[in-house]
């Protein structure tokens, strides 16, 4: 059997997964390409960076996914580059890689549009270190906080900036907010619920563009009733070291967390295909790249314009998953030489939480908010995780976390160095984070000790 | 109510913890300082560098844990010197902190014998930092194995040694066997069971000297049936990278765990107290230090005789948990000019385990081994968890992994860098985990990265 196709998928995110899976009984040989060795539920990965969550429990081991699929394998390892005409892919630890098909589900990194330097003072989140990071930094705040006698310092450690009124934005807020209200502050002696401040920056006129503005409306007065303070219409002018400017104002927080928005990661440009604005790789109605009907791009790295629409699908989870099944079909077909139908994406709706017990969730016909919203919410990214073990996880400490509004994740396992630096703050020398022996800059630590 | 004793406790663990709680109704303030922010159950943490268990499943925040106690604060500070006839100690971050009652309750951490140098080849298991560094480093093991074409270095891959037949040897040692046996072989292609090699090594002619020698057979036994190659009677000669040579012969491994002592950190010495040839505080029957009936030491960092015994207490939880409580009792009754009793220590025992089903467990009455040693010793370790969450989560990953022999845990969330480096294998470049932008070397890659 020396004409089984081999299908080659780089990234093991919803679409090149559900692809990976959908070729379990195809005629195929599979090989998955991912740096990381787990797949990773995004949607709840601020649950991670606001100690609600474990990595455990929204992260799978790619391998394990895939253990019982005969003809899949998986490999650690990075796509560095591609021969078209050759077919190969070049990986930077294995030798090249042949294939048959290669598609290209590289998804999305954090987009500073243009300001890469600000990535220092502002945390994107789209990886378990990213959500690990804010967490103890998040925390950390709140430890030096407790101790700070100055106030002017004391408010910029207590003042958290999300900027990027998206859900993911909108979550995260929502989630820091919560974390202080009732969460932290009991815990810590010296600080109230009313010292912490959080705040949810967003250029456009409202929150959750994608939405119906009745549900951003509804999302905007829930993360004020939060205490989430949402600024909208205001740019983010300039982020610096534990401040940030929107419009002309310069606030001083300890945290900034970057959720405003993504472009795809490198591999996608290398295949040399045209790109749209935003970097992703235009495809045609079936997923491929022009000129090469057996090389895909998929999700996030892809744009994807449906016939007769003006705009390319947005990206979000269902669109890769869809995307990732359809191409398993398409691949399937091919070796009985069937046609390819264009691929049609059904909208399923969209959702966003806002702190515990209220939601927002809009489908073509359906528009839900509050705690009917929120349960509806929990359910579905409940349902999509993969694996039963992290869904008996997720269930179980949201419902810890409902009974007792405590949260389980609140360590800080990085190695915190006591440091007395001279400074702004001769009583109280800054914690700083160390990881395997090289350190981060902490809020509070001065520049110098970067180098 | 100025005449509030202030007791001033550094450390967090099993003693300071007991110490702390066991004062929640004595007529003083208590401040805890830690260096962590978390309490660590020690006894599993074997678990987390072996992907059983999530490090938030057995480490609970300090503040979480006495945030209703309300005679009682915690400070994330580390204790850097003490000034005992000023009776104020001296933290890295906050002001001096004076106290009425020092207790250090310090703890230990890995002791290489007067070969520090070791600890960059031979990692120590202390921290969740640990855990989670062997964690990462035995899962890229197998990741590199299983694309490896040259038999040496894939041997060497696949080997791993554990040095030290303590009770944390022989759990450690029995873990990562079981990790290779059941749980990961099955989710990689070319990596047979009897590929995995797994040898504890002990200089003493026996594992688990501290128990009966018939205990210690059974240990032995039960960890060669499972594959573990247990070297008695041979010590240790040199630690060098990816290698290790016992008496005269040199192995080759991927990962090798220290577990073979432990000394107390460095606090403890600087009480100026005498130190036993541990570098263990010397005390006296009330667990004071001589000259000062108001500064104490207890468990690890304590060098406790009992009155007619021979040698000092060993370095167990059940004692540091014990000298805690006590302590708790001879403050409160200080209060009220009672006398002290000199500490009695009621040994309950000890216990370690083999692997899954299988363990050794002895009282002064009792011997047990095998499955129904196993359950007890999980009851008894679930019971001295702390929280109810985390005993419910470490129920519910047992249960999990006794049932699907898989272990919820197996994630590598450092960054990865495939390195293209010239070095001994031409074709394969080894993955190097990179945390926060330092790497640090991982198993193949050449000592030159490491500057």
């Amino acid at each position: 059997m020396t004409d089984r196709k081999r299908v080659v998928i780089v990234g093991g995110g919803f679409g090149g997964l559900a692809l990976a899976r959908g070729l379990r009984s195809a005629n195929v040989d599979v090989t998955l390409v991912d740096r990381e060795n787990h797949h990773l539920f995004q949607p709840l990965l601020y649950q991670v960076a606001t100690a609600g969550l474990q990595p455990g429990a929204i992260a799978v081991p790619i391998r394990g996914v895939l253990s019982k699929q005969k003809n899949a394998r998986v490999l650690l390892d990075e796509a560095v580059g591609v021969d078209l005409e050759r077919k190969v892919l070049h990986l930077a630890r294995g030798k090249e890689l042949p294939f048959d098909y290669l598609v290209a589900a590289t998804g999305a990194r954090t987009n500073y549009f243009g300001h890469d330097d600000w990535a220092k003072y502002a945390h994107g989140l789209k990886t378990v270190r990213d959500a690990i990071r804010i967490r103890e930094r998040v925390l950390l705040a709140f430890e030096e906080a407790e101790m700070e006698t100055d106030p002017a310092r004391r408010k910029m450690l207590l003042t958290f900036v999300v900027i990027g009124g998206g859900p993911t934005g909108v979550e995260m807020a929502g989630a820091i907010r919560e974390l202080g209200k009732s969460v932290l502050a009991g815990d810590y002696r010296n600080i109230k619920d009313e010292d912490i401040r959080v705040l949810l920056v967003e250029m456009a006129p409202r929150v959750l563009m994608p939405f119906d503005p009745e549900l951003s409306e509804k999302a905007r007065l829930a993360l004020a009733e939060l205490g989430v303070e949402v600024r909208l219409g205001e740019p983010v002018s300039e982020v610096a070291e534990e401040r940030v400017r929107i419009g002309e104002e310069w606030i001083d927080a300890s945290i900034i967390v970057w959720a405003s928005g993504v472009k795809p990661t490198s591999f996608a440009a290398k295949l040399g295909a045209p790109l749209d604005r935003a970097g992703r790789v235009i495809v045609g109605q079936d997923c491929s790249i022009p000129g090469h009907p057996d090389v895909f791009v998929l999700g996030d790295a892809a744009s994807f314009t449906p016939a007769g629409a003006e705009r390319p699908l947005p990206g979000l989870a269902p669109v890769a998953m869809q995307q990732g099944r359809y191409l398993a079909r398409i691949i399937a077909n091919d070796g009985k030489g069937l046609p390819r139908p264009p691929f049609v994406y059904r909208d399923k709706g969209a959702m966003a939480t806002i702190g515990r017990r209220r939601a927002v969730a809009a489908t073509k016909r359906l528009k839900l908010s509050g705690f009917l919203a929120w349960i509806a919410w929990g359910l579905v990214h409940v349902a999509y995780l993969i694996g039963f073990h992290n869904r008996l996880l997720v269930l179980f400490e949201w419902t810890w976390s409902l009974v007792t509004a405590k949260r389980g994740a609140r360590l800080i396992t990085a190695n915190i160095h006591f440091r007395d630096t001279p400074g702004r703050r001769p009583e109280l020398p800054p914690l700083i984070v160390e990881r395997h022996g090289r350190r981060t800059r902490m809020p509070g630590e001065r520049r110098s000790l970067d180098s």
